[in-house]
């Protein structure tokens, strides 16, 4: 094992440096597309290579093809970051290698996996009842739930959810082929309630924290309709779930509670890596009855739920590994800390913009996340946007709502500071200046 | 980042002690239900862990519930093996974290993930037409596969495949409500062409190497039936698929290259840790009119394929680093060279169950499965089975075939060694002489 050692001590160097050196890489990739593949040979080795050659082409080759999510500066989409910890673990989980089908594939891994979302469920404050798995990222929850629910009320064909809700709730009609719903937006991008004609839907997905500019639907008015309907309701908030470890926030998420199935995304804003979406039920046995197939070659003596009967893959990571690593190292505290700072950060962005003439803030600030725009033409903003991108300093994305196309500055990073996010406003303004 | 650094230091150490150790640990966790879920604390801690606690829990409290996947001694199910490269990658994957969604949030990724499934392509011999992708597993994979089938022929309502195909077909067929036709086999567990009645079927599911014995469907006669049909093929050669490294047995996958998608794990025999499991298609523009979006927060200014436009999760891991570090650090002579060793070890085992009286091998083998039993009821044969894996020492899995209990003998791990095949052995005899 001696080479595994040394080798293992070359890729954690590498990770180590990577992580020291990400905020001055160029956050968004730089490369045309093809070139990383043109720079890789054609056809695999015959004869094996070192595993330091891989380390060389991942430094030579891939490196200049990473858009660094990892990067303090980076503040587009929906941040996400690797923490110390979470990144070892992964280590961990890789060597040990589990394969979760039927509880005792694993014990561990299962008992693990149960234990630590009912952690992460008592820190975001939802009752006993709901039970907790893991998918890979809120798209397959999403059709997990919409699958159980389908299950229930076969004879409705009608997904719902709001103009603004993430294209999960779409891709999830289209992949089981029934209709889409898009439910018209009050003044605050919030799903009107009355619009949604619940009776024939068979699911209706409320977001909190949606990813255009984090908007919450009217939890509360959504979750009476759906019981008097007997509506499945599943509340994705992929992004701003984790900010229920907040209680000066609880507020915002009145109602979800009353859901059938919710989805947050460790991986999106607790400082887990990718991939790590958590699914509480509470209605787990549903689950079972929509997934559940146990043949004969996976009997096994117990009688224990495998999470297997509860999910599309038939095997899963230890994926639990990892965010009890991650909730063990931060603790409650650190995290709430990470997480008030990300909300300050933002409070102090936001203020920035309404404070500079010029510019405005377009939608009422949720969360870590910051809409806001230029005067001007969109292709104007979209001109500043790709200037700003260009330099490779920061990373933002864009949306677009109230017809009109938005920027968008959304913190989440553990590694960005308020200089961060300083530089992020000199950038924008100098470019603006410079167009 | 000197914590990262010590922390690293001790995560590493502890994989590769665990990998030195493994084979001496209990191979199947012995374990009660509810052991580990009553060894840990009912809630996060409020303060920071240090990263070594986790490490010592990690010995303390989880290790009894593993079930050792890396053991050479694992002869359950498929074997999967986390080779030494695949480990360290899977650190390389996390330090990056990158988050596939679109290519620019990853050309790498997007690009990797093209070049190495297209490397396996050749390595297994299918023609430049299939192009592939990654998915977790392959019971996601023929999801994938059924709903794009399905979305070509809305009219027809059932999954056809034979009695002895993996659950992931009877899966697929209940998620998506259609209709499981399973298609009785011959005398040796191929599924029978003429009983498929593969005209009103949207998509027929053949296997290369089932779960229960190895068997091949006879994919050259179903692949004909399909064009004339019009029916989506999908081929399952999870398992199995990786043989075809092999040129000497080229002839088992005879037809698989007319089939529309297949799905190859090289999480089961190719050394890549969970989990990866990769679709090749003939057919990736129909993947992509079925599963893209592309809604305009995630609109990006070039043309090239997305990678989440041809599968159901939005974002994914940097799985393609694993599968490149893994094809280069064993080459493809390093591959063939353990997959021919568990070949022989099969045939090996093989010729000890035939020559020993009052056993009997069951089914033809096929790759590296052996099915057997020893003479007497079910009951017997489950009691037998029940205490060689209560010793530890060994894990073997069970399946149901020609109306009786089998004993299943399946070889896959990279650090299994005759003498761990004889063991098994040994310890077979042993036990079925004291029942």
């Amino acid at each position: 094992m001696s080479d595994f050692r040394e080798d293992g001590a070359l890729a954690l160097e590498w990770v180590a440096s990577y992580l020291e050196r990400a905020g001055e890489l160029p956050v968004l990739s730089q490369v045309e597309p093809g070139a990383i593949r043109a720079a890789l040979p054609g056809a695999a080795p015959d004869d094996p290579e070192p595993f330091s050659a891989v380390v060389d082409d991942l430094d030579s080759i891939l490196l200049p093809g990473i858009t660094h999510w990892q990067s303090p500066r980076f503040f587009a989409y929906f941040a996400t970051t690797g923490s110390e910890p979470g990144v070892l673990a992964e280590l961990l989980v890789a060597g040990l290698n589990q394969v979760g089908i039927l509880w005792r594939t694993s014990p561990a891994l299962q008992e693990l996996e149960e234990v630590t979302v009912d952690w992460l469920r008592q820190l975001v404050g939802l009752p006993a009842e709901f039970r907790g798995h893991i998918e890979d990222t809120a798209s397959t929850g999403v059709l997990a739930a919409a699958i159980v629910a389908r299950s229930l009320t076969p004879d409705r064909r009608v997904l719902v959810c709001s103009e603004h809700a993430h294209s999960v709730g779409e891709k999830a009609a289209r992949l089981l082929g029934l209709e889409l719903r898009k439910v018209p937006t009050d003044d605050v991008y919030r799903m009107r309630p009355d619009l949604m004609r619940e009776h024939d839907a068979c699911l209706v997905l409320a977001t909190i924290g949606t990813t255009g500019m984090a908007s919450l639907d009217p939890v509360p008015e959504i979750a009476e309709r759906c019981a008097a309907a007997g509506t499945w309701l599943h509340v994705d908030a992929a992004y701003a779930g984790s900010a229920a470890i907040l209680p000066e926030l609880h507020g915002l998420f009145a109602g979800w509670e009353r859901a059938d199935s919710i989805g947050v995304n460790p991986h999106k804003w607790l400082g887990v890596p990718m991939d790590c979406s958590v699914l509480w039920t509470r209605r787990q046995e549903e689950f079972r009855a929509a997934f559940s197939l146990v043949p004969e070659f996976l009997r096994s003596p117990d009688d224990a739920l495998n999470l297997s009967e509860v999910s599309i893959p038939l095997g899963r990571r230890f994926r639990a590994l990892k965010l009890w690593a991650v909730l063990r190292c931060y603790g409650r505290r650190g995290l709430q800390e990470r997480l008030r700072e990300h909300l300050r950060l933002a409070e102090l962005f936001e203020s920035w913009v309404r404070a500079q003439p010029g510019w405005e803030v377009t939608a009422p600030r949720h969360f870590s996340l910051v809409c806001f725009r230029r005067e001007g033409s969109d292709a104007d903003n979209e001109r500043l946007l790709g200037s700003v991108n260009d330099t490779g300093e920061v990373f933002l994305s864009h949306t677009r709502f109230a017809d009109r196309y938005q920027l968008r500055m959304a913190i989440g990073n553990f590694r960005t500071t308020e200089e961060d996010v300083r530089l992020a406003w000199d950038l924008l303004r100098r470019e603006a200046a410079a167009l």
